[in-house]
C-alpha cells in the first residue's frame, strides 16, 4: 500500500503530518513524501523543514494520494508540473485525498468538476472556480476523491480512510494508539461555533493577504 | 517568545508538529527545533524526516519547552546530554511541557518527583519510577510543568497553553484558524472507550517491543 504525500514550500505541516501519522499505521503501508524538487521543504511559518525523499517522477502509481494545503498551495495550483502529477496519479489511485486548501490543487487539476467538495472554511467558496460545489463538512467523499476541511480535519479524514481500507477494528486500534480522544479546551473550531468577532478577524486577515 | 521543540530520532512526528502548528501562531512566537545533533531527524516509521536547525547549546533560555515522545524517547531518556539540557532550560522556562512519552524524559531529568503527570496511556505507569503520580487525563498542569497524554493530546495541551499565555480570544482564533473542530468517525481514542480486545491488542504489542 503505497501512500504519496505531496510536499511543497510554505505548506501547513499539520495538513501533511496528521494524515501521515495515521495512514502509516495501516498494514503494509509505505508512505513516500514527494516534491517537485526533492530535499528540504520549508513549512508555513518558516521554522520547520520536512524532507521529501522522492521527486514527482519517482512515485506515479500510489494507492493513496494526499494533497495538503497552506499558503504555498496558491503557487502549487498554478504549477503545471504539480498539476500534471496530480492528474497522473489520480488515474490509477484507489483514493485521491486533500486536506485544507489542498482541495484547490485538486480543483485546478480538473478533478472536482461537478463534484461536492470542501476546504478550509476561509477558502471553500474558491472551489466554485473549479466547477466544484462547496460543502461545509469535516470531509466530503465523492467516489474515490475525499476532500477534508482545514488543517486538523486531515486527521479525521485519515481515520475514516483507515476504516474504509482496513475495517473498523484497525481504525479503532490506530485511534487508540494515537490516543485520539480530542478534548479541545475551547469550542471555536468552526465559524458557526466561534464568536462572530473572531470569525471576522480571520476573514479580514485572509483578505489582507 | 522563544519556543524550543526537542527533536530526536524515532520520535512520533505528530507529538512535535501538533503543538508546533498552534504555538507558532502566538504573537511574537519563534519556534526553534533543537536536537543533540542538528540536521535531519528520522521520525518513527522511517519515512518522514524533520530538520533540527539548532543544537542543544544554541537554545538555552526558551520561554516554552516542548518534549515530544515516541519510541526514540527510550534512548533519549538515558542520554545525559539531553537530560542536562532539559534540566537547564527548565530552570528559566515559563512552561516546560511534554507530549506522550516525552513525560518520561521529564521524569528521567528529575522534574516530576512528587508531581502528578500523564503520558501515553500505555506508558503512564512507567512515570512511577521517576517519583511521579500517574493520572489518566488529557493533560496535567503542575505549576509550570504540563504533561499531555498520547500523541494527539499535544494539540489540546498546546491550545490550552495558548489560552494561558495569550488569553481566550487568541486561543479561539488559533483554534478557528486550524479548524480544530474534531469529529473522529470512531470513538476508540481512550482505553475506557475502545473495545477491550483492541486495548489488549495494543498492550500485547507494546509488551512485545
Amino acid at each position: 500500500m503505497e501512500i504519496a504525500i505531496l510536499l511543497f514550500d510554505d505548506l501547513t505541516a499539520l495538513d501533511a503530518v496528521g494524515p501521515y501519522e495515521l495512514l502509516k499505521l495501516m498494514p503494509e503501508a509505505r508512505v513516500r513524501f514527494v516534491a517537485k524538487r526533492p530535499g528540504p521543504q520549508r513549512m508555513n511559518g518558516g521554522n520547520l523543514v520536512l524532507l521529501a525523499d522522492d521527486g514527482l517522477g519517482d512515485v506515479i502509481h500510489p494507492e493513496i494520494v494526499v494533497i495538503p494545503g497552506g499558503p504555498g498551495a496558491k503557487l502549487a495550483l498554478r504549477d503545471p508540473e504539480i498539476l500534471g502529477w496530480v492528474k497522473t496519479v489520480h488515474e490509477t489511485s484507489r483514493w485521491t485525498t486533500s486536506v485544507c486548501t489542498g482541495s484547490l490543487i485538486l480543483g485546478a487539476a480538473g478533478l472536482l468538476r461537478g463534484l461536492k467538495a470542501t476546504s478550509h472554511w476561509l477558502a471553500r467558496e474558491a472551489l466554485r472556480q473549479f466547477g466544484a460545489e462547496p460543502v461545509a463538512a469535516r470531509y466530503v467523499q465523492e467516489g474515490k476523491i475525499i476532500t477534508a476541511a482545514g488543517v486538523s480535519a486531515g486527521i479525521d479524514m485519515a481515520l475514516m480512510l483507515v476504516g474504509l481500507e482496513c475495517g473498523e477494528k484497525t481504525a479503532q486500534a490506530v485511534q487508540l494508539g494515537l490516543e485520539y480522544d480530542p478534548q479541545p479546551p475551547f469550542d471555536a473550531g468552526a465559524p458557526d461555533k466561534a464568536p462572530q468577532a473572531i470569525v471576522e478577524l480571520l476573514q479580514s486577515r485572509a483578505q489582507g493577504r
